[in-house]
């Protein structure tokens, strides 16, 4: 080992001295998508940048018949492919060392004890300390098998001055009750502060400025209330269908795959008073304040709207319906579009509607938060100066085109007072030379150093669930999702519960 | 008269059906260098703009030996080399049919007697229907005998139905008593209705965006108060010197030139309250409200600076100083560079201090508003993470390149919650397809229609006297400008001026 120090190491990052110590991860379902596209690329990336310690390890666990070379060619493949940073020979072949591969199933014993052998043997040869993360990125059901086993194994118990850590992936169950069960049985054998529940969304650059821009400010603060905001519009369209993800998403849907956990963390850092610090604690009191206040408007067929996406244009492509999507059954009522109303009763929030939307094979992928203002008196103007001013806007742009707008009217140049709309423009990308790390980056880093604070727990899975829910069960009772064309803006019926509240939904 | 309609007509200005009605302009002074690169040229856009009736005659009046023709030639080689709009030989050719010039002297009865006969032969032959402005583009001390002259010959006192109207130049006096003095010798012949005080600031269209900004938004006017603003810097700053300018400006200096007009207007629409209407009358009394309520701040030692630019670097251009120009004496006083601190003592601006400075052969040219906020409590940060954060800022860019900045804080990409100030932009330019009319367009527009709300009344221009007067007072009692170099920011003294009530004048 010489003391080589990595070029690239961003000598801005404050957080530099902290390399994570020496430790290993484990990942389960290795060779689905998410493991070569985002968590084989973050490893190679956080190593590239120099946070990674020399000892690190990259274990696979799957059911294919791989030697350890095998897998090594596999995270290569998908580190050339999807990796943020550029390729180095001498990166990689240290990071290379460290790649096992143990073949096995969840309900195989002796896959378990060559798990343990595997991780032993690294912990004498490499260095890895003891320390391990388990990366469960497997369906749900296979949670309560993989936990006994690491339980069985011994693996989910370190000694004294050593720890366990173990990843789970959304979904974070179904509903309320589930989720219960699902946090029974990962708690059964993980206590609660060693288990990272990832929502990538909150690794996101754009995300964490949220609380930045807040609470570094004097200027946003002042108007982020109830006196000053009409209604607030948190998005996720995406203009990719559903094929080949039959499987998962039939019978889940919209409102559970992104509202449940994306939308509603971004309404709770939205809606959140400033906490005492940024610590994973603080940040937990204020999302479950924020939570706990928050409930669906009434009545649910005024206030929600569903669809499912027919055929249509996407672009200059046709595409099909959800119906002819591979793996769907052909009466399947699974919501693509999933569009909610919240009332947040905290003193800031009461009164201002939060409207949260999400859906697939829309206009254009986009997420973004927006805060719409009330209208000003416009006592001095006449009518007609003003008819081309729409509601004020601030709007946080979280992907793609990472940023901030600020919509507001402004004189039109001329002899008379007439205004109109006009944008203000932060772009992040183009602010900062520092290129933003990738959000699996930062999240699997923070998980290698213990650090939980943009990790949800427990209790936050818990209380989404109980927002969602009452939604959940009306539509379960009720009908089934409209049908709207595919490259659209979602049902009309989504359009419409808008207009009843005096609304319109913002065209991003 | 054909029905022609002009195709430059900008269809999307709501004031386009008031087109001036049948009138013509006396210019006075008008070989003078404004006549030629503003008003000529202001003229003529108007005209290619279609807002100038059939009728529209120009008449100019000075000792030179020209005929209309010369008269016309000197127009027209000011409108080729000045006018905003593309010449148009037809808008032209109708425009020159009403040019008059009357040779003449301002003590010569008879010059004004064939100025009145002129006058009335246009309003016979070309329909001027007998309403005229007379604008006074000549020194405050001919002021009088002007309008002596005008009284005399009848032109100052129209028939029934009929109008006159006189157009001012700054400088408004000198002081307060010199004002006064002017404004009773305008308004011995002109009431004050009919008298039009022209800053061309106020014509600029960012600064009536001020009020739009203000007034047509919800976002803004909650955060424009002492509550969360920590003082208000309003800048003018020139890069040009004074040579060739030293008969008019020696004696005068950058605080009577620039402050008591320009900054001071820009200080009253920044701390205004919202007026009724844009009507003239509603805005004065918001204006004048302002200027009662504002005093320099005290001791004037710590709270005034002042300067005059030695020789130094204009860009790669090596300039003289002040007191080497030609037309200043060798131990001239005047000041080139001057910065005040007022109180505004409102319930909305009381604790803030509002500075203004400007000055000659400063860093680059540019006029700015900038509101400086407050810093946030920063609770939940550590000090290392803002340590790169300065105070938000909230700046309109007047001149040059048009529109608003905001700067505050936002996350440097990374782990940390590192957080450094950014730049969010409008520009006025690339918002709006419409080009921006000259100020002098828009005033003179104003004028022809007889609507005041962009001229300061004889109240206004006393009031701001009556703020810069002990301050001059003390000046001229104390001492004299210190000397700082050409192409820098400003003597020292204006940096410790801010630096001991603890800030720092921005950059722009």
């Amino acid at each position: 080992m010489t003391d080589w120090v990595n070029p690239l190491r961003d000598k801005r990052d404050k957080r530099m001295p902290r390399i994570a110590g020496p430790c290993g991860i484990v990942i389960f379902g290795v060779t689905g998508d998410l493991s070569r596209k985002k968590l084989m690329p973050a490893i190679y990336d956080l190593a590239n940048r120099g946070l990674l310690p020399p000892s690190f390890s990259l274990i696979g666990f799957a059911r294919r018949d791989w030697a350890d070379e095998d897998f090594g060619e596999v995270v290569y493949e998908a580190v050339k492919k999807h990796a943020r940073t550029p390729f180095r020979q001498e990166v990689w072949d240290r990071l290379a060392e460290g790649f096992r591969f143990v073949q096995g199933t969840f309900d195989d014993d002796a896959a378990f004890g060559r798990l343990a052998e595997t991780l032993e043997k690294l912990d004498a040869e490499r260095g890895t300390g003891g320390n391990h993360v388990f990366y469960l990125s497997i369906p749900p059901n296979a949670f309560q098998q993989v936990c006994e086993q690491l339980h069985k194994s011994g693996l989910a118990n370190p000694q004294e001055g050593r720890w366990s850590r173990v990843v789970v992936e959304k979904p974070f169950g179904h509903d309320l009750a589930s989720a219960q069960e699902l946090n029974a049985v990962v708690n059964s054998v993980f206590p609660e502060e060693s288990v990272f529940r990832i929502d990538h969304y909150l690794g996101k650059e754009t995300v964490q400025n949220i609380l930045a821009l807040r609470f570094a400010n004097e200027l946003y603060e002042p108007i982020w209330n109830n006196n000053y905001v009409d209604s607030v519009q948190i998005t996720m369209a995406e203009d990719i269908g559903l094929g080949g993800r039959g499987g998962y998403y039939d019978g889940v849907g919209a409102a559970r795959d992104v509202i449940q956990n994306h939308l509603l963390q971004l309404l709770a850092l939205t809606a959140m008073e400033e906490p005492v610090s940024f610590g994973p604690k603080e940040l937990q009191i204020e999302k479950i304040k924020v939570f706990s206040a928050t409930r669906p408007m009434q009545p649910l067929n005024e206030t929600t709207a569903r669809g499912q996406y027919a055929s249509g244009w996407q672009g200059s492509e046709k595409v099909v319906g959800l119906l002819e999507e591979e793996g769907f059954s052909k009466d399947s009522k699974t919501e693509t579009y999933a569009a909610i109303a919240l009332e947040v009763d905290t003193r800031r929030w009461a009164g201002v509607p939060f409207f949260l939307r999400t859906g697939k094979r829309l206009g254009r992928r986009v997420t973004e938060i927006a805060l719409i203002f009330k209208r000003a008196p416009h006592l001095p103007f006449d009518k007609t100066m003003t008819e081309e001013l729409g509601q004020n806007a601030l709007v946080i742009r979280v992907q793609p085109d990472e940023g901030i707008t600020i919509r507001f009217g402004s004189k039109v140049p001329g002899s008379a007072m007439e205004v109109r709309d006009v944008n203000m423009d932060f772009s992040y990308g183009s602010a900062f030379a520092e290129d933003s790390p990738e959000a699996y980056e930062r999240l699997i880093l923070d998980v290698l150093l213990g650090e939980p604070s943009l990790f949800p727990v427990n209790r936050e899975v818990e209380l989404s669930w109980e927002i969602l829910d009452p939604v959940l069960d009306y539509w379960a009772a009720h009908g089934k999702p409209e049908s709207y064309e595919s490259g659209t803006w979602g049902p009309a019926s989504a359009d419409e519960m808008l207009h009843r509240m005096g609304r319109e939904w913002r065209r991003p």
